[in-house]
């Protein structure tokens, strides 16, 4: 096994090979790799299940080393779901196991002619395609507890579901924690259906280290990575908001701030968020034997997801809080069991949940399930695994629905559903949703961050004034962080402490034995907006994609009766840096 | 009831005014009027079925007088399928009584809150509302039949189904020929659903004359017209091809040429092709007591128009050629009694025999309706008037379908089906639809005139030379053809006979009593593309979606083996005039 290689794979002649990595890449990782792979290798204007489109998988810069939160793992391509570039990561234990061997990047390219599924097999001896028409049908949950017993437990297990071989539009690349649940998403976009439609079941990961990334200066990353540490043990967010109720403590936050989005968009404020808020989560699933706090991956500090026993006696692992929205009060529903049920289908099924949650509240408009109706939208949900017209539309996403059903009111950019905060109640929000690259994606520019927590400093959520700039800078930052591995909600801690960037800078700088300073930082991030944005551009979006759907500026918002008033002349002038 | 005027109508506040004309405006009529308003009006970001949308009916610039088949219908909106502007043209008899009511254009617009349908009438008492809820659900042909007993059998009824209820993007708008056959389709982009939003079920046009538009130089208009209607006798195509069996005369010409498209696109050529002839067509309409010929309105000339009474007791008319092939050939389906049926069906529903068909023929693709089974089409159809999931999906167009199905042979340009041409067979016909501002349209530059014809000239349909100038130069011509209200038909006879334009123009001067010229003529086709083109820019529109799907360029077509290889930076030169 190489240090430090690309694993290339032709899925249509079925080569396996490792590659030295080109000196241009040496020091990316995640998103800034991903991103800068498929702006190198893939034709913007490529059909994105077609031969030409690659699936990248990337650790972060800093995975598979002791820096606390660092396992994120980047999964990029084009997206079936927006028809532009796309970078989706996640936590779990693979992105750490993949950088133990050495590997900065999996490509899978090419397409396959016949109907027969495979398996990836990465281990230190080497990397193999295994036939894996077993595994075909079979939810996440199934093919990961079989790898697990065919591979050993400790084996990391990246999967697609149903709904990525059938290519659906918002089908996920899930991999599992250490427990085995197969349930950390890189969700969005429809990646699956990029690696679904390169006849890859899953990729089987096994490392024997987990920690072991080679250092250049191992002394000086140490002392690094207990400064972050401390540093993210000092914020109130990431030492206590995020390790004690995990994500949902934003629930009843985004509720009482008036920017929750309730009935498919309608309102900004659902009167039962409390009975699915993250301290019920927390109350409920402690009172079942599961667990309010549990992190994702080892190492990390801030633990924020959850173990949720279902009555059924299934175990949904975690009800994050874009997940309990999305498939809650998005659709008038106010049981965590049943969110959690939904929750797990889609992690099950290998569905994105937010669009999927989104996608159902379009339906809901439709007439097609009624709001509120959790026990329909389950049926309906689980129409996706038997393929029906339903189901197939479901799994297609909130825009097609929408185009499908006639619907006006559809909660999308770049046809990609909006997550969860009201751009009229969180107006810098909105503006990342707007322009971003990835189509409307709360991860890319977090800015409730200043617009509601009052992190980072503060910005009126309700005026459009400081909401471009508020959401440039965190958009830059972002693409950045996305690229080292770090878990976003760093950020946190990262944004109201001046130690914070110098120290992430200090990690890279001792693991790559180079001087990578704040402004470096700043400047990849810049670099990685700026590719992707050129991508998009060649692959056919102007700036009448970077714009929320009309009705954000037809309809207020109860009940701070707000529209969405940043001008489309600011919103161009997002990426002027 | 004022000569030349707009018939305005908000179907929000269900106001209805006539407006004077602008002078802009004022010698303008069919694409060339509604693509101007539509310009002028309609916002291009907007949602196709929001407020902001207009639908806008104008008659031919020379339509309501004697010219020889000069009859035709433009409507105009932005399109729910293409998201672009569209323009979409019908013969029937509603163009003449409108032109002879001495209105310029109907212009629906605003978007109504409520659930009640409301019927648009239109007599020389003036225009009114009226209530029509009673008419909601229904088909075209009853609805049609309705409006005749009600309000006399001469008038002409513009009217959508219930694809257009449901707002379905494939759903046309049709009128009605003498006969009252509501089978004279608007039928391209979904303007029919555009009618739906405004909640508009039909338009009733009563007119006591047809042919007494206003001339400013009468004798001389009626010599003009004389030697037209010579210029299209003395041509075999308008004489005696369309004539004699229709415009289903090109089923053996396009087989016989190898760009027939059969089987969704992977053939070019059907071995079952004359068993859906016209001539086979004609022979079996002609013993069942129907018709081999029929004219679509009064005083045209070639009456390519047929009625083909069905097994069932029931009447399609007609079975035109683009029809015949998208439920035929395209789906392997080789019986006209079941390809008679599926069209009476998208007939009555209102939907677009083309974008069905090459829908039907994706969903074959990916496995939904086996290839060649006549009754699992039919069964299929028939769920859209259910408006059961697949149903919606078969009338949400091919687009639509390949993404809910995953499939990536999916023959669209900006969102519309491809029709009866293969572009590998032809490419000049594939340079227009991979350019026209319409999405995949035959009508908006045919060069199977010169690529397999012969009309016009000749240039080798296989190879890429002198297909852009080809397309060019008849996207020119068209765009103002389309604007006089002329069937395109009579182009086979004008791009041979040196006297055909100046006859148009002569017509157009004595009409108007001005002096317009050829080079007007070209003028001012030029100027409606670039207006097009600009509603396109503005609406999101870049040269990537100037280009025909991956797989033209990627599989060959057999017999002739050939790929479309017109190269991306000649396509980007169609424009440049």
């Amino acid at each position: 096994m190489p240090v430090s290689k690309f694993l290339r794979v032709n899925t249509a002649t079925r080569e396996v090979k490792f590659e030295e990595v080109p000196e241009k890449y040496l020091i990316l990782g995640g998103r800034a790799l991903t991103s800068q792979l498929v702006f190198d290798e893939v034709p913007p204007t490529c059909n994105p299940l077609g031969p030409f489109n690659k699936l990248v998988i990337a650790p972060g810069m800093l995975s598979g080393t002791n820096a606390p939160s660092s396992g994120r793992m980047s999964v990029g391509g084009k997206s079936p779901l927006t028809g532009g570039i796309k970078e989706a990561n996640a936590g779990g234990i693979a992105s750490q196991k993949l950088a133990n061997l050495g590997i900065k990047a999996i490509i899978l390219e090419g397409k396959p002619q016949g109907n027969d599924w495979y398996l990836l097999k990465v281990t230190p001896a080497g990397a193999e395609l295994i036939p894996a028409n077993d595994l075909a049908g079979k939810g996440t949950y199934e093919v990961t507890a079989i790898c697990r017993e065919r591979y050993g437990p400790k084996v990391a297990v990246i999967t697609i579901g149903p709904a990525g071989e059938m290519l659906l539009p918002a089908a996920g690349v899930t991999n599992n924690d250490s427990d085995g649940n197969s349930s950390r998403y890189a969700g969005r976009g429809g990646l699956g259906a990029v690696m679904g439609s390169k006849k890859i079941k899953a990729i089987v990961v096994d490392s024997p280290t987990t920690f072991d990334a080679p250092l250049k200066e191992a002394e000086r990353f140490k002392a690094a990575a207990r400064k972050f540490t401390q540093i993210l043990q000092e914020h109130p967010v990431t030492s206590k908001g995020l390790p004690n109720y995990g994500t949902n403590v934003l629930m009843n936050i985004i509720n009482e701030a008036g920017a929750l989005p309730t009935r498919n968009f309608h309102f900004g404020r659902f009167e039962r968020a409390a009975e699915v808020s993250g301290e019920k989560l927390a109350e409920i699933a402690v009172a079942r034997g599961g667990k309010a706090t549990h992190p994702c991956h080892p190492g990390c500090v801030m633990r924020c997801s959850n173990i949720y026993p279902l009555p059924n006696g299934k175990v949904c692992a975690p009800i994050e809080y874009e997940s309990a929205w999305a498939l809650g009060p998005n659709l008038e529903i106010d049981s965590l069991d049943v969110i959690g049920q939904l929750n797990y289908l889609c992690n099950d099924y290998g569905l994105d949940t937010i669009e999927t949650g989104v996608t159902l509240g379009v339906l809901m408009e439709a007439g097609v399930i009624p709001f509120g109706d959790g026990e329909a939208a389950i049926k309906a949900l689980e129409e996706v695994a038997r393929g029906t017209p339903l189901g197939r539309i479901i799994g297609s996403g909130a825009a097609t629905a929408g185009r499908v059903y006639g619907v006006t009111h559809v909660p999308v950019v770049k046809g990609q559903g909006l997550p969860a905060y009201d751009p009229r109640g969180c107006k810098g929000i909105g503006v990342t949703y707007a322009t971003s690259p990835m189509g409307a994606d709360h991860t890319a520019g977090y800015a409730v961050t200043a617009n509601i927590l009052k992190v980072g400093g503060y910005v009126d959520p309700h005026k459009p004034e400081g909401q471009v700039e508020l959401s440039r800078d965190l958009q830059v930052a972002t693409a950045f962080l996305d690229s080292t591995g770090f878990c976003l909600f760093v950020a946190f801690a990262v944004l109201d402490n001046p130690e914070g960037m110098p120290t992430i800078c200090d990690l890279i700088s001792a693991k790559y034995g180079i001087s990578f300073t704040v402004d470096d930082a700043l400047e990849l991030g810049k670099r990685v907006l700026k590719a992707e944005r050129e991508f998009n551009l060649k692959a056919g979006f102007t700036s009448a994609d970077d714009r929320l759907p009309e009705f954000f500026k037809l309809e207020q918002l109860p009940p701070h009766n707000t529209v969405f008033d940043v001008r489309d002349e600011d919103l161009d002038q997002v990426f002027n840096f």
